[in-house]
């Protein structure tokens, strides 16, 4: 049980960080000078103030009121209390929807790994393939894995159907959780206050016009192509006309409809016979709009998601080339050539062992720091047109990084272009066998992972030292004023880019693992548990979202737990061809079949409720906003909706804006009568009127 | 140059009988009792009338001028003669564009072959590989192949060169000839008369409802969410409404606008936020309708789509083992297991013979004959709503079936499940180097190909025999009236499932062999032009199409001449590493990745036109009829529109019909006046009918 005896002592060693992080967060939660970093939503909020001043000094800063340290992981029940609907009121439901994917987790792998036990291992525990061969060292953690049977055993049999029962497990969980999640966006769709991204309809690539300004142009096309009957029949131009461009940005624009329906219509359907020109989609909300990449020409588009999709080839198969290039340079004979003058320096013995000891890992920490940050560039020049839009595409690419370089990378250890190498030259039925057939092997070490980066990460996490030190750091010598200090604080974000496809990753390890090492479940388990309870305290107390998309980034997460699903289907049957019953392949071969099926049906089923928005639902919303709110004045309310950054009075997010200069300023004309030449095409004399209201008060 | 006799020889044979066929057809044209057989067309517009029965009675049937003999080709430049709008008007869009893929193959391959004749065929002949190898055997098209070329030789960067030339020049062709298909397809929908399909939506899955009908449950839905101005504020119900189910086939119907506008809003958009009911998409013609499959619930269509997709799998690669069992029963030893009884009868000399000889190739025969039926019987199990979906369909696995049973499986000798079977069992770099090693030593065979299947098969079927034969037994023994000899007339059509695929055959030869062995180009562009030619003629005067789908299958035609660029890419990619220079790979690897990217711009720019209808083309549409008819009654002019042909009064189409007994009349109401819950949330007091037009008086 020696292997057995490693995992013990690691699990102990992890337990006991994670248990020391979550004690300190115990304690520094307390004390009140801590309270604007461990409780930042709710000063957001307006909810919470800092600690009044009365009693002595000492109060304001720690906390001597023993009883609550007595109670020290009582966030944990509070983390739970908050019911479902109040926690979406209160954190956004794309916040609501992220903690649910770690209860997805939960409920796939707590049924499976019951079943796991309650068949699997005994079943491969007492197998005597590991006995037969006493020359073989072999572990207590291989005794109950696959390991353990024979060869062309029929107790393989069992591991099949379980492959199969786990598989129609996580259709059902997959299935229902989609359902409730696509009911949840219409629902929180549906029950949202009026907000201007519901009459509002992103217009790009606006075509140029010789005789009209851009602003003039997408009023005349619009109040052509969608005469909606306020328009027509009321002629209370000034007052009911929001139909077109209040605000342009050539050339693109947001266009305002005067009711939900006509948005609906104007964003799902194409607008002319070129389908590069007037693309219509819904606008993101105010927030969440990108402003850099809104006026990027069709051709440029296509040339830049060309290069950004070689670019992610690269990135992810060669990425060591370069860093071990500058590993190699941090050597000492490396900076010997490169600086001769550092020659002295470097030969003293302190100076030595630091280049020798630490240098040569930074290169790739650095990188894998930054990596992120790469990715969201690369998904910034393919030209995306919402933050939100912007973090799923990221995502997508980290994905594929940590699915070839840890997964794949761990299993065939080298570098991800020599396994390119090895897998171009081995036959697409060799490939499994030799993946699979690493995976029992490997077990302990991703039990090792998941303890290190899964338990004590997740610990780390709800700990927030760096914001925590910062925040300090700038209380003390930065902060003067009150709005100083809510600067100070960084509530932080949850940021989907990055820890959405490191979930993934444990969802692809339970799936690969649970029929051949059901060892590591348990751990898994623990993770998503764990994690869930951090997670859901995070976003009640400390992330403050910067954008709501209302859980668009769902068909994403099931898209990739399928492909995880399909992975360890492929890799079962690699591992059962080189058990010896190759009769097994065609009956495994059924599972991924299925797979690719059921992502279909539930695509088909629930996506178009993350990309398009029914027209029922709109005209029963306008309908009842017209019954109650006859006297609304639509044009007024979304006068300023959509305004460019470097038109809002100062702020950061003037800053964060627009270094690549878009001019909208002198596309605005005030003059109020504008004869338009395609109202002729109705036959009636209408008087068109240029918005005026772009350059906002505000 | 003992090949290059071979092909000489199979090249005079195959000539002599093109000619021959032509000669019989230039003579049998000419003779008046074959009239109807070579110009059914006319005969059907009604241009052509039997001919007149003036002069002696010999000259009914036999022509006598012998004047007309000596011109006996003068029908091909007859018909170059008619230009493309008055092709298009003659006999559709559909068939107009079907020959532009002729065309489009004359234009991808004439420059490919001046190019290659000028360069790659002296680089090749000057080559001295098979010089050298004395003891090789060869004939005098190896000497112009790639074979003739040195391993490593700097010389095979010509053939590199000339692939990214021949690659850059097939996406100028291609996307040009996008373009003009596109524009071709938005001015024919532009341009064609009032057509009930420019106003009509398709509706399918209408949700059951325990209060109302189908019909009434339609109408309801439509009110409510697409109130169209016409039916709200003029309240002329009974003129003016088309808005809602005209005919309704349960759970499925045929809705109506008033104008283009509303139904391209709703063909566009989702209704429900449920998107597997009230499913809304354009309504094929109604020629062009398949009433059998409106009704299929929307899991029940999943399900038969991954039965149809697994079976397709099955039938390409497994249909050897069903025909090489019928082929062992059909042996002598076979026959006498299975009926003892003839034994004797077997044992005949004349009998063994003809078993032995015939009856082994008769069941492949048969198979390969039926087997567009069986594709087109899978087609319709997958539910697809209207013929010109099931031919693209069809096609789409007609295609398949000849990459890997006539392509793949002409290279890599073997039944296709063979193939497969040597395919996983080696790596990915390792089978395009099988595949490419093989191409040019097979050179010869596809060169005899195209010239039996292509050259004589065209001339074949500018003869018509079958029809004509089968006329003038039917005109014998059957013809009474001379609307049974309207009948006895077979002009078929252009049938798209089958010769579509077949023409992209070529395609792939010409893309695979331009580089390998130019020599085989000169063949693929005469059966282009010649198959330009007959085709031309034929649509003109013998064709006639069952519908007309506005070219809606071009789309399908570029993407399978975009695989057939890829696969000749990966081909010569395995080809140049049998030839020693492997460093060219990621040279050429270039061409894939920048042919899917051009796939996919060519999809965004062009595709929608296929699948959409542009708003602003129906709005100038509608605008224009409300100038020049305004007192136009829609409702009437759509209310037979769509009438399942049960109702029809006899004729074919009944025939064809309803093996699925849908039944529509039993929701048809005749009550003048149905009260709606649902208009309560409009507001006001609206009433609406029911309709009253399903049972067409004709």
């Amino acid at each position: 049980m020696a292997g057995g005896q490693d995992i013990m002592l690691s699990a102990s060693i992890n337990l006991l960080s994670a248990i020391a992080f979550l004690v300190a967060f115990a304690i520094l939660r307390l004390q009140p000078f801590n309270d604007r970093v461990y409780f930042p939503k709710w000063y957001l909020k307006g909810i919470r103030a800092s600690p009044r001043s009365s009693g002595p000094l000492v109060r304001k800063f720690v906390n001597l009121d023993f009883r609550t340290y007595i109670r020290f992981l009582n966030w944990m029940p509070a983390a739970l209390r908050m019911p479902q609907p109040e926690l979406i009121d209160h954190a956004g439901l794309d916040s609501a929807v992220y903690i649910r994917i770690y209860l997805l987790g939960l409920k796939i792998f707590v049924p499976i790994t019951i079943l796991a036990f309650a068949v699997l291992v005994p079943v491969n525990w007492t197998g005597e393939s590991l006995q037969n061969h006493k020359d073989l060292t072999y572990d207590g953690i291989d005794k109950l894995s696959i390991s353990n049977i024979d060869s062309g055993s029929i107790r393989l049999w069992a591991h099949i159907s379980m492959a199969y029962m786990f598989t129609f497990w996580t259709f059902y969980v997959l299935y229902k959780e989609y359902k409730i999640v696509s009911t949840l966006r219409l629902q929180f769709l549906a029950s949202t206050n009026r907000s201007p991204d519901q009459f509002t309809v992103l217009v790009r690539n606006v075509p140029p016009d010789l005789d009209e300004s851009v602003s003039e142009h997408v009023e005349h096309f619009f109040c052509v192509n969608h005469p909606d009957h306020y328009l027509i029949h009321q002629e209370e131009v000034e007052r009911e006309k929001v139909l077109s461009d209040p605000k342009a940005i050539m050339p693109a624009a947001f266009v305002s409809f005067s009711s939900r329906w006509g948005a609906a219509v104007c964003a799902q359907t194409q607008q002319t016979s070129n389908p590069t020109v007037w693309l219509t989609e819904w606008a993101p909300e105010p927030r969440d709009v990108y402003w850099n990449n809104l006026s990027i020409p069709y051709v440029e588009l296509n040339i830049r998601r060309l290069f950004m999709g070689v670019a992610l080839f690269f990135l992810t198969f060669f990425f060591m080339i370069p860093i071990a290039f500058i590993q190699s340079l941090a050597s000492i004979e490396g900076i010997e050539k490169v600086f001769p003058f550092l020659k002295k320096l470097i030969e003293m013995d302190i100076v030595k062992s630091f280049v020798q000891g630490f240098l040569p890992g930074i290169a790739l920490k650095i990188f894998l720091i930054i990596l992120p940050s790469i990715l969201m560039a690369m998904s910034k020049i393919e030209g995306f047109t919402s933050l939100s839009s912007l973090e799923r595409r990221s995502a997508g690419k980290y994905h594929l990084f940590l699915f070839v370089n840890v997964f794949l990378g761990s299993i065939i250890t080298g570098a991800a272009f020599e396994q390119l190498q090895t897998f171009m030259n081995q036959s697409p039925t060799e490939i499994p066998r030799t993946v699979g057939v690493a995976i029992p092997i490997k077990a302990t070490f991703f039990i090792t992972y998941v303890m290190v980066d899964g338990w004590s990460g997740i610990a780390a996490e709800i700990l927030r030292l760096t914001p925590l030190i910062m925040f300090h750091i700038k209380n003390s010598f930065l902060v003067k004023t009150e709005r100083d200090r809510e600067q100070a604080m960084d509530p932080g974000s949850i940021t989907l880019a990055t820890s959405e496809p490191r979930i993934q990753l444990y969802f692809l390890l339970g799936l690969v693992y649970s029929v051949a090492t059901p060892v590591l479940l348990p751990f898994i388990v623990v993770f998503f548990a764990f994690a869930y309870l951090v997670f859901r305290h995070q976003i009640i107390n400390v992330y403050d979202q910067k954008y709501e998309s209302g859980a668009a980034f769902w068909p994403d997460v099931h898209f990739r737990i399928i492909i995880g699903m399909i992975t360890s289907q492929i890799l079962l049957m690699g591992l059962m061809n080189t058990k010896g019953i190759s009769s097994s392949t065609p009956v495994i071969l059924v599972l991924p079949v299925l797979t690719i099926w059921f992502h279909r049906v539930c695509k088909g089923r629930f996506e178009s409720a993350f990309v398009k928005f029914p027209l029922q639902d709109a005209m029963v919303r306008d309908t009842l906003e017209r019954a109650t709110e006859p006297n609304l004045n639509l044009k007024m309310y979304l006068k300023d909706a959509y305004v460019h950054p470097v038109f809002k009075g100062g702020g950061e997010e003037a800053e964060r804006g627009v270094a690549g200069g878009v001019t909208a300023a002198d596309e605005e004309e005030n003059s109020p009568l504008v004869s338009t030449k395609r109202s002729s095409h109705k036959g009636s004399k209408r008087e068109s009127h240029a918005s005026t209201s772009t350059a906002p008060p505000n």
